[in-house]
């Protein structure tokens, strides 16, 4: 690697854009951002989770034993380190997860109830919805073998729902269990093993793809046309048919004690979809995912979940039953703005010092320091300037309070508070400011 | 790359270590870390500055120009991503600043007032205080020429030291500035170009090293016994000295406006110290390092920022004042649990719903959403268990408050609050807890 020395040279100098896939966050994208990760961990909160990390590199190998071909090898930003050691950039939480439950797997108390909102990387074609930087939130909960921890999981979805203010006719969320392919496959279809994971990416196809299309793409892996016909039926079950199989298959069983116990208490954006199987590997039992219901603009995922009861036995370590979801933000983001529900931008300063003399810097910096220790966020004007552009300044940037003080207000031991909206005109001590404001 | 199937045999399990020099963070540590993040961020945004982010991957070149050999080289996660970018894990944060600045000059509003805490990247053997990843609040002022933005950063330091309740007599920030350097160099030393960068390194160094080997250090690099006597000198300067250079060297005249104005503010717990250089490049002017200095336990500066006037330039933008410091995680919360500073680790839960009986499910669930909505953190007992076991839970994760409902209490449609520290029972509406708790 060589340095290279561009600053006095002009054509060589760097590219102002972000790397390829990611983006920048200004002020208020930021607001934003952050907007959406406060209601995440404030609810994730409320129902007794606690927040954790993991780092942002791990060793390769742990993507590569149950995340699946397509996380493990495509997506991942895989590269070998100065020491020699195979690293990648996390592309997900959940395998993280279950190595820091692993190397405390004894002196952790059970339930475990913990949340995470990190960055994570997949090297992916950029597009609506995708990004090769991203945030996730991720909510886990371990230890719990009942369908009461689905349960607890859909009421944080709905409660995080509820307080980002989406209508109830604009989200569905929708479940299924990967013990459903079990039957499906072993009782039904008679699939050989080869087919299985094939049909599992069939089924993950379906609702992307149109109608017509969809048996011709079964032909092509190779279903003969009555497993064809049974598949496009399995596709399309309901939770009667459920009932009639819930003696014999254990995902169905579960599947209908989870929508009795949603249907008492009155979840009602939920939905049974059998062709929901999510691509990870190391999914059991319940998969879910939530759906922009409202238009066709956000076609993908707003996010998915699922069990991974077996997860921490690539450590060596026994099974620990576990549900959880990550929920990322760029798609989020997107149906938030789809629906205009995100708050309007507010800048950090409550309060603005000018500066009328030079002389004045030293009681600007003592006036600004009382302020904010009374819990007002306070900006002061660092360079003397036109009184007329320092109130055009504070304009702009919607302050909603200005001080000024002149050397008659400084004579008198008094400042000029100017409430910017009204044009309002106090004269105060500074002491009385945070009352006047309050 | 190759798919191993770990999950079936125990011998090529996978290690449940974080990867080597970074570290995970369960609960505590997270509220540890978040308890810091929160001061920081609360105290930035009371002086009236914005949050912003920028990725977590950049183009290798940006640290090419002009972050310095050691950074851009030796310590840079550098590799080359599947469409054959050359990429890098940001080791800091100015330069990403500097391109988000570039990229949208004319719009912005000067000065800009922003802040940022993210994670960075560093190939570094990990010992204390220096780990591989960390976090890093990096806050910075751009558009002021005037020492006033040094002022506003130096209070608001101060401000945050004292949110941490840090001890006044434990912590000493330490000033110099670039421009003293040139005057050391051209008119002191009379140094060649080729010595300058070694004198640089030779000044970084003198702190950490014996006062007996400095010498033969300085001797080893080609310094003349003259010089080496100059140096020296240099290196116990204090504003006196100064003083009698202040005519002719723009470096001592900042300095000395810069202290005057902190005195009169009384901000006493900063030093000029000449030999406080920065190891970064693109520093120009004034520079400044913070140190514990209430024992020997930890020898690394918490953190260190500077002015760096002309970073905009490799972008081919004019030049843009600009000061700002980036304030490590790692040895300010070794600092902290040093001097016992921590706040004592609370977890999230308020109150603990128990299960008297399965039957009890949908109204522990319903509970748990009216107290939630409420605001009290709600945790939920998922399972059938002996009533002792679930009390023992709650007792030994702290939760104050549990809400048991039996038979009893269901068919008076009441619940027994439990207050676990008095141990005190009322038998209440669930109506009636908020208010009971609040």
């Amino acid at each position: 690697m060589e340095l290279k020395s561009t600053s006095k040279n002009k054509q060589t100098r760097l590219s102002t854009s972000p790397y390829k896939g990611t983006s920048d966050s200004y002020p208020e994208e930021m607001f934003y951002r952050n907007y959406l990760f406060g209601i995440w961990k404030e609810t994730a909160k409320s129902f007794g989770y606690e927040e954790y990390d993991t780092p942002l590199l791990e060793e390769a190998s742990l993507y590569k034993a149950k995340s699946g071909e397509e996380l493990a090898n495509k997506q991942l930003y895989a590269f070998t380190d100065k020491g020699g050691r195979e690293i990648a950039i996390r592309p997900e939480m959940t395998p993280s997860l279950a190595r820091v439950i692993a190397a405390k797997r004894k002196e952790l108390r059970l339930p475990l109830r913990l949340f995470n909102i990190g960055k994570f990387y997949r090297y992916e074609k950029p597009q609506r919805g995708r990004n090769r930087e991203f945030s996730q939130l991720n909510i886990d909960i371990l230890g719990i073998e009942d369908r009461t921890s689905e349960v607890e999981i859909t009421q944080f979805i709905i409660a995080v729902m509820q307080r980002l203010k989406a209508p109830k006719e604009t989200y569905e969320l929708r479940i299924s269990s990967r013990y459903l392919l079990d039957y499906l496959y072993n009782d039904i279809l008679k699939a050989s093993e080869e087919q299985k994971s094939n049909i599992t990416k069939a089924i993950d196809i379906f609702p992307k793809i149109s109608k017509n299309n969809f048996p011709k793409y079964l032909k092509e892996i190779n279903l003969n046309s009555e497993q064809i016909k049974q598949l496009e039926e399995f596709l399309q079950w309901n939770l009667n048919d459920l009932e009639e199989i819930k003696e014999k298959s254990k995902g169905a069983k579960q599947l209908l004690e989870l929508f009795s116990l949603l249907d008492e208490l009155e979840i009602n954006n939920v939905k049974f979809c059998p062709y929901i199987v999510r691509g990870l590997d190391y999914y059991t039992g319940t998969v879910m995912e939530m759906f922009d219901i409202g238009g066709n603009k956000n076609p993908r995922a707003l996010f998915g979940g699922g069990r991974y009861d077996n997860l921490l036995e690539i450590f060596g370590e026994e099974k620990l039953p576990a549900f959880g979801l990550g929920w990322g933000d760029i798609t989020t983001l997107d149906y938030l703005k789809t629906y205009n529900l995100l708050p309007p931008y507010t800048p950090n300063t409550e309060l603005f010092i000018t500066l009328m003399d030079k002389e004045y810097t030293k009681e600007s910096f003592r006036m600004a320091s009382f302020l904010r220790d009374n819990g007002i966020n306070t900006e002061v004007q660092l360079e003397e300037m036109k009184l007329s552009k320092q109130l055009d300044y504070a304009n702009k940037k919607s302050i909603p309070w200005v001080l000024i003080m002149g050397q008659e207000e400084k004579e008198k031991n008094k400042v000029l508070l100017k409430n910017m909206k009204t044009s309002e005109q106090l004269l105060v001590s500074v002491t009385d400011v945070p009352a006047k404001i309050g």
